[in-house]
């Protein structure tokens, strides 16, 4: 077989993906809300054929070929070959009964989760996730390569060469640090004003601070757009269109304004991914975790930066015309960073929300190592809030049936989340060796913070593994440490603690 | 063969043409810039797909086979099965070559008309013009049935069994109509006020207007959408997803409240077909002409209504937050009928448009009648727009080089605009045997407007002929007169003449 040959087959698999990205991005922005039976149709058809040529009988013969014969790969040809293997080796021996029970079982689960919301009650969702946990137990096996344990195999699917063993560790390291900056706080720290955070301002407004935001981070606007959605997201169509989406509150303008800084941080990472890599499976981020990490880069090591908003809010007075112009500089920044525990993970703020994940993580372990029975669950949720948090949910809706993930039977995508915090951190402080980046976040002109971030992570795409990729723009392993530092920094400095 | 895989191959064609047509909405509302070299490689896949079905085997294999068994299909599938062997028998004649040639030369002729355009000079688009031309001529052989001119053939294409024969009469009635009102308005007529119209009226004041008008009028947003582009249009993507765009000018409300109008009455067609029709070629309209008679219906019909006007227009100036506020309606409503002679057609005003078709339809004829050289039309251009409109363009944009059609050698399609107008008329004054069309739009409620239509025009798609549907809604064939009379009353009651 040609490489050729491969590629125009990856090319067309691809262009079929994009189709169904825009078709997608279309029903989350702007669909007419009556249309979704017969988009419906039209996405299956696609998704038919997508699916279709993903295990057809060319990339079959590619992988049986190039197996044997790599030296016949390009540069680009080898990337995706091992991404296309490691997808074939993952799925190829499931049984097809097995992989069709458990897209029934995760359609049904869904249904059942939204029920179980709607009423408030965690027994209407119970089946349904008992039998994502059976057919997840069932898969295992099959998708195990040489995990040490079962949880290892299911974290290996989002964040590849990710083990417990270090997750342990390091959750464990920042868990205690983190309650230990939170026990400093309420000791000795003075709590920020954040009366003003709830004054109104306008979407309209909102969006003309935060698209010139985004653009001087780097977002490009010409490969990009931003609409509104229910549930916000970001989507690499190819690297010349990449769209982002928000939702606004008119009286909690940070929703807004963090959440497309957030998004732009995505944005960004698929807009900068070497154009050479496009067409193959090696164009999209390298994991979660990482593509997590560049959000997170945007939302909480810039978002957080004092130099950062001091040279933004002036124009962020103007574009609110008038709403802020009696608060203080410093007053406004130190609302931002107001802390708080809450129960609801998507609303926590940046220094409790890894607590939200080491949560989840800790249970979901506990789940599939036999450790607990579904049932004790709910019970078990709340006690860890207690625990970790202070707080209690009153009710399942506040506690175990706030997150989609489950019903989908995405168990192990939770720890991406606090990677991604851990690995921003460290991205920052390695950023910090070269570039002075208080000053420069205190200037005009942020390129040299994205062209760092594009050289070092963006332009390899999926071509490189989420731990090669830290090593070898850090120096080192995933290491928790620059994680707690800077949320030591920041919240020492709003909350006026003396270090 | 059985009816179900005919309907079946129906089915997946228009499951890949709704595919595209999502695709070419967003390429026209909001793709980002940079996106379109990537787009393209998305479209011409599908497109590829889509082309390769509809002269595929299964369809080949149906033509065959119920033109004999014609017994064994549904009402459905009859009307199906009778489109798509006309367009078979339209095209399937055709040599490839020639098809290539045709499909090169406009996309050629394109790129010449816009630079043309640029520099202001036809002599640049000349030889590219000429070429679209001299392949038409070819083609024509091929896609003959049984009309009686090179230029019938053409006509054809777009309306259905209408003949020149038909529109020299009516034209020429409609013409001479025209400008004898003309006449009569310039002697006894007395000019509005229209210095107003050019105040400010901001996109959202324009916006909150016009959606509340077209959702009285009849179109539903649930099923729809409205978005800016720089080219307005309609597209029914399916019946329950009929999207319409607009743009607007802060100081002409004008274009975006009648564009929008125009457009929704489109949409309003698309959305009302008979769902049985749905995945076939019966669920669009029947032609050219009947679409735009439901557009114009709105736009002229409705839109030139003292009626209409009067109940909307304070909410007109409500919108418009006193902008409006020192205008009585009389002089509100006589300036949205103020009529001018102009040189662009897409700029004219109701009276005169038809003018500008007229114009066009008899150049076309001349052309393929053999009865002007390409290098003379310039000149004849002018000489007639001096003659019917009084007016003479000063060069080729004001001119000859306004219109994108013959760049795409869509020859025939003009008159369908002006055909749009009498049927509308036509329409109007068969629907007012039945209805009180002045008291509804003084009311609250327009529903047996909008049901009136959609019973005798838009359920049927394109599964009853042009002239069936007009005979059928009006009991009779097309007749001009009722554009003339309606226009003699809109103008004569605008400007003052007395009858």
């Amino acid at each position: 077989m040609k490489e050729q040959t491969f590629l125009q087959e990856l090319k067309e698999i691809d262009l079929l993906q994009q189709s169904l990205a825009i078709l997608e991005w279309d029903s989350q922005t702007g669909m007419p809300d009556q249309a979704s039976d017969y988009r419906s149709e039209v996405t299956s058809y696609l998704y038919g054929k997508y699916f279709e040529k993903k295990v057809g009988p060319v990339i079959s013969e590619a992988i049986t070929y190039f197996d044997v014969h790599p030296e016949e790969l390009s540069e680009v040809g080898t990337a995706a070959f091992r991404l296309v293997k490691e997808e074939y080796e993952l799925n190829h021996a499931v049984p097809n009964e097995l992989m069709t029970a458990y897209s029934k079982a995760t359609s049904k689960a869904h249904s059942a989760w939204q029920n179980a919301r709607e009423k408030n009650d965690f027994s209407i969702f119970r089946d349904a996730l008992a039998e994502n946990i059976r057919l997840t137990k069932e898969l295992i096996p099959y998708w195990r390569k040489d995990e040490a344990t079962d949880y290892d195999v299911l974290l290996n699917q989002y964040e590849p060469n990710m083990t417990t063993a270090i997750l342990d560790q390091v959750f464990g390291e920042v868990r205690d640090g983190i309650l230990a900056i939170r026990q400093t706080l309420s000791e000795k720290g003075t709590v920020p004003r954040t009366d003003f955070l709830k004054r109104t301002m306008t979407e309209a407004q909102q969006r003309k601070f935060i698209v010139k935001v985004i653009a001087d981070l780097g977002y490009d606007m010409t490969k990009g757009r931003l609409d509104n959605t229910v549930h916000p997201f970001a989507t690499g169509i190819n690297h010349r269109d990449v769209r982002i989406t928000t939702r606004w509150n008119e009286n909690d303008f940070s929703m807004g304004v963090f959440g497309v800084i957030h998004e732009a941080g995505h944005g960004m990472y698929e807009q900068n991914i070497d154009e050479k890599f496009e067409y193959t499976p090696a164009h999209e981020g390298a994991s979660m975790g990482i593509h997590e990490s560049q959000s997170l880069f945007n939302e909480i090591i810039i978002g957080s930066n004092r130099h950062f908003w001091e040279k933004q809010y002036p124009y962020f007075q103007e574009c609110a015309e008038g709403t802020f112009d009696d608060i203080s500089f410093d007053e406004f920044y130190r609302a931002l960073k107001y802390t708080q525990a809450s129960l609801i993970r998507i609303e926590a703020d940046s220094l409790t929300y890894v607590l939200h994940i080491i949560i989840r993580y800790e249970l979901e372990k506990m789940i599939f190592n036999g450790e607990v029975s579904i049932d004790e669950l709910p019970q078990l949720w709340q006690d860890k809030y207690e625990e970790y948090l202070g707080i209690r949910p009153e009710n399942d809706l506040e506690g175990i049936l706030q997150d989609v993930h489950w019903s989908g039977a995405s168990f192990g995508y939770f720890p991406s989340y606090a990677l991604g915090y851990m690995y921003a951190a460290q991205l920052f402080h390695a950023m910090q060796r070269e570039l002075d980046v208080d000053a420069i976040l205190a200037s005009d002109d942020y390129t040299p913070i994205q062209q760092w971030l594009t050289s070092h992570i963006h332009v390899f795409g999926a071509s490189k593994k989420p731990n090669e990729l830290i090593l070898d723009a850090t120096g080192e392993a995933l290491n928790p440490t620059y994680l707690l530092d800077y949320l030591r920094t920041i919240y020492f400095d709003v909350y006026q603690v003396s270090q």
